[in-house]
């Protein structure tokens, strides 16, 4: 490589990217080689020249972090991961890009392959969720500030801008003025069904100019400006967009510049014409050796830095609590604390909303454990979700704990992810529960990736009274228990959602959603000895011999099933009553606990939700008690009585069933 | 009022307005005074001098649209209604504010109350809505010059602009030059949290303006200032923002300017001070004669030209076709057309992805049918949803039927909930199944309000193959049919796509989702002399005599049941293969239908998604197959046999439930 000038290394290495993607989406015979080839100059500048990283520490807590937000590019970052020498990145997951069980999934797939900083696909995510890493990057060096110094980048498309949750986290990262976020814009100005201008017209500088970013704009094919614009992002005091002008299949003789390069292989022919163009003679998986030796170069830089870095932190003397923190371990003696708050409450019985005992644990919680951090989307006295003394994350000020995620479900949700991510801080945050709607696209990703993020979703059933429909959940139980790894807790009371808190937060690889009711509950456990939510249902009330009726319940309505007992008794049955706050916990139990909690009696289900699901733990001979369509506006009281979803229908129903 | 000045008068008509809001909210003792109190004298401009409306006739085609998209300060919509004169918005409906079966229901719900165009309330959608609702009287008047020449005004809050959902509507708007489109948005620097500057610091003029918008700002209390922006924005070749600078709870002197006066009573104490302070004498719910009289009289305002309008109408001379149009209807001799199609294809037995059976029944339909509007977010050929000679929406020329959504789906969908609506067309719009997530908001919102909205939700399992988990559907079944009002269908063959949009165009109250495979399908299907699919469930194939086992699937699992079938029968099984393409239609049939379809042999579910759901069908004796978790990166076959979605597995269950 020290025979070619810098701009013929410069070429040769991003041609090296280029032919990645066209061989191995030509292989695999599916995929998406337009964005590679077109983004690989720009990538080429990053990795080789910016990018802090280390490929023999793929986990460096102080590396740089690179989103491809674009995630059908995915073989951009495979190549370089490969070129860069990430070790398990080999030639041969190149060649099996889209293959079961290859690291090199169709998109980039976080825990698949080292250097894969997150999943992304569903578009305009990988920049929300890259604007939670730079959160996170900021709250962390404000706490270890000799330690923490690394930036954020990311590669968008003009899907990610289009999509809403783009707007949420460009609004929000200009307001915490993200200094170290730079967005390396694809401006290709064509979309899978053709030109932009079929369906856009924004100017998109303007737009991130308004949300106070700094904007910048290059030729994405001129090494030179791709180099000077990067370095002026690394100096500035607010997030950076820099529109990279690009051709998309750049190299690519009759597709380039169309939708054709997009999504499908060019083709033997056009990737004959392609090589012949470009100047790149090698076979395909075949990198010259001095054009690797060159890559691998770029990917030693960051070695150095690396070493010196964990000289610091060998000498750092809060070295513990850092590690602890990048770890996310919880606090040795955190289960003691739990376990005297929760012998408080049984002895103190307290009548609250769920959203009040979750207020409650967390005062517990973020006095006990440091690397909380809280938030809400604009609905904090709602959600009830901050603590006494937490302060708000702020442009000028990244010491405190609460994000004040403003009117952005979708944006906190993806962020939230990033900080996940990033590590140092386990992420809550508070909506409606209809509005985990809104967040849909990120509680999935939360899920699919396997990292720990709560979610607070309180307002959870008609129990929220006059707002009305809009705002109250009826099917939302149903789309997030049906998410896999994904636990959906409903505690029934204030011990119950002091221990769904516990096991949300041990939870290192499912996020949890606590669903939390609005109107006040009463302390129904009088034990807290053993965390019975850990189970996922337990029987809360049993009569002695055999049942007459088995009621099960979650949530508000697990008072409402122990009002229906009680009546019941009174007629002389034998009731149990379980409380299920967590359906796949109970699923995960063995099938003795199982029948046993379930018991052989007729069963009666009792949610202010869907029964879609329900038919499961009632059985063919079983009664549901819930809603059958929307709520409506009225006092809770009311919908309560109105929708049936009382003791008086329990009872009969149970009548009913054992007549 | 004559002897009044305008000044006095305009001051008095919007205290009408407000305290209507804050003795409604005070009796209910819930509710949102301070955007009423702020917006009122913006509302009292438009209401009183610009809006085009009738309250004596609230479904004039050619009325303006107005859109309270910050839904939550429904009690300006209401005391509008009744100020003006609405028949059905009596006092004694602003008195039962958020009481059970009020048509003042907490938020504004389309259906309950003549003037409420749509529901809102989910921030941002009210907007995005209404950029459908500008599409379609564009569309329209393309179609019937004369006839349509009619503007949509909102009310938009902070929220509304800070929820993504904002952004994919202004980009469209301004992309598509609505210029009838105005945004008044209720500039009062306040969010429930606190100040805007805790969570936002855009520019949104400067935002709105990179959009391609027209922007304005006004002092939101001088009702001159706000006379001449609307003046203005009626003359405009793009759409209008203006900024209307506002104090939220204009008038309660210790809780103005703060968030202490969103979203709660003000109080006895402050609402008597605000009496004072604004000069209201007027008990609550009296509206001294003189104020009451000159807003009927604003409301009379548009008598007049409806009148005309009618006699325009009278006089056109495609008068049948522009009322079947706004009515909705399909043409007499539709069910023969696709009889004909439908007898064809079973003539032709293709074998095609089902999405590929949809674009063939939309050729049909989009033929015989003129008011289908169609579109897809940036998928057009994935979701195959445009049809010969269709012609796209554009800036310049609305004669078209297709709509480039962009890489919108939220947007999308919302904007069809707007189409819909406003009335004209049936909209139709085509993504990924999966991303049927980033839309939820709105498909909600479609099925809350009831109305005839077609998602084509293509790529619907893990047949889609190499793209993997993200773009893989699993939970969505059991979102979308956990979901009131809202019907899944998922077809198995070209026969049951063609009765499965022919059950979607036709089910005017209900929204659908049409759920489709990116693989081909043989057709199964030998008979079209009934629509089966309206049944929900059938017998697809069936042996004589008792059966041994039913095998029960959906979509492109059938094609897998019967293959098992087969096997089966070479074992000397009787079986029978149960297609289900949609449940919700099954669970409304007799219970005498539903047990011989479903039988009393054991029941096997076949669906490659989550099973959340199936023991509905399946009993406590079933089995399941399906997917346990997400999904993955590979070729589709590969996929099915990974998981376990074969016919092999089929015959071993049904083997293990039958031994």
């Amino acid at each position: 490589m020290n025979a070619m000038t810098p701009a013929v290394a410069h070429a040769a290495m991003a041609n090296a990217v280029r032919f990645l993607a066209v061989d191995a989406v030509e292989k695999a015979k599916s995929g998406h080689p337009g964005m590679p080839m077109g983004m690989a100059d720009v990538a080429t500048v990053l990795f080789g020249k910016f990018l802090k990283f280390d490929p023999a520490a793929s986990r460096w807590p102080d590396r740089d972090r690179f989103v491809l937000s674009a995630g059908h590019g995915s073989m951009l970052l495979y190549g370089l991961l490969y070129l860069t020498g990430y070790p398990d990145m080999t030639i041969d997951e190149i060649k099996r890009f889209r293959q079961l069980g290859a690291k090199t999934a169709g998109h980039p797939e976080y825990g698949h392959a080292e250097g894969v900083e997150t999943t992304t696909g569903p578009l305009g995510q990988g920049l929300a969720t890259a604007v939670g890493m730079a959160i996170a990057e900021a709250a962390l060096a404000a706490r270890h500030p000799g330690l923490v110094d690394h930036r954020t980048w990311v590669i968008a498309g003009d899907g990610c801008l289009m999509e809403g949750v783009s707007h949420e986290a460009i609004d929000l990262a200009g307001h915490l003025r993200l200094r170290k976020l730079v967005v390396l814009w694809d401006d290709n100005r064509i979309t899978i069904d053709g030109s932009t201008a079929l369906s856009t017209g924004t100017d998109q500088r303007a737009r991130f100019a308004a949300a106070g970013w700094r904007t910048l704009a290059v030729d994405g094919h001129d090494p030179a400006a791709i180099e000077a614009a990067l370095a002026q992002a690394k100096d500035s005091d607010r997030p950076t967009l820099i529109a990279c002008r690009t051709v998309i299949g750049f190299g690519a003789p009759s597709k380039q510049g169309t939708e054709g390069a997009h999504g499908a292989p060019l083709g033997a022919t056009e990737v004959e014409a392609a090589r012949k163009a470009l100047g790149w003679s090698a076979p395909p998986f075949e990198i010259p050796a001095e054009i690797l030796a060159a890559w691998r170069a770029a990917g030693a830089r960051g070695r150095e830095a690396r070493l010196a870095w964990e000289e610091r932190l060998a000498l750092y003397p809060e070295r513990a609590r850092f590690e602890a923190a990048i770890a996310g371990d919880l606090p040795a003696d955190f289960a003691e604390t739990m376990a005297a708050y929760k012998a408080d409450l049984v002895a103190k019985a307290p009548n609250v909303a769920s959203r009040k005992a979750s207020e409650m644990a967390l005062e517990v919680i973020n006095s006990a454990i440091a690397i909380t951090l809280g938030g809400s989307a604009d609905l904090t006295h709602s959600n009830l979700t901050i603590s006494k003394g937490m302060t708000s994350l702020a442009a000028d000020d990244f010491s405190g704990r609460y994000a004040r995620w403003g009117i952005r479900e979708f944006g906190m949700a993806a962020a939230m992810n990033g900080v996940a991510l990033h590590g140092g801080f386990i992420p809550y945050g508070g909506t409606f529960f209809v509005f985990a709607d809104y967040a849909r696209g990120a509680i999935r990703l939360s899920a699919l990736m396997g990292i720990r993020v709560i979610y607070v979703l309180t307002h959870d059933s008609i129990g929220l009274g006059e707002d009305g429909p809009t705002h109250q959940p009826v099917e939302h139980f149903a789309m997030l228990r049906a998410t896999p790894n994904l636990h959906l807790f409903r505690p029934c009371d204030a011990v119950e959602t002091a221990e769904c808190w516990e096991l949300a937060l041990a939870a290192r690889r499912t996020p949890s959603a606590l669903v939390l009711s609005r109107q006040n509950l009463p302390t129904l456990r009088t034990s807290c000895a053993v965390n019975e939510s850990a189970r996922g249902a337990y029987v809360l009330s049993a009569d002695d011999g055999a049942r007459d009726v088995t009621l099960i319940a979650t949530g508000s309505e697990v008072t409402i099933a122990m009002d229906a007992a009680k009546a019941l008794r009174a007629e002389g049955k034998r009731v149990a009553v379980v409380s299920m706050p967590c359906w796949d916990l109970f699923e995960a139990q063995p099938a003795a606990y199982r029948d046993e909690v379930l018991g052989t009696a007729p069963r009666i289900a009792i949610e202010a939700g869907a029964r879609l699901g329900w038919d499961r733990w009632i059985g063919e001979r079983g009664a549901f008690i819930g809603m059958t369509g929307f709520g409506a506006s009225a006092p809770a009281p009311d919908l309560y009585r109105h929708f049936g979803v009382t003791a008086e229908k329990i009872v009969a129903a149970a009548q009913a069933l054992t007549a």
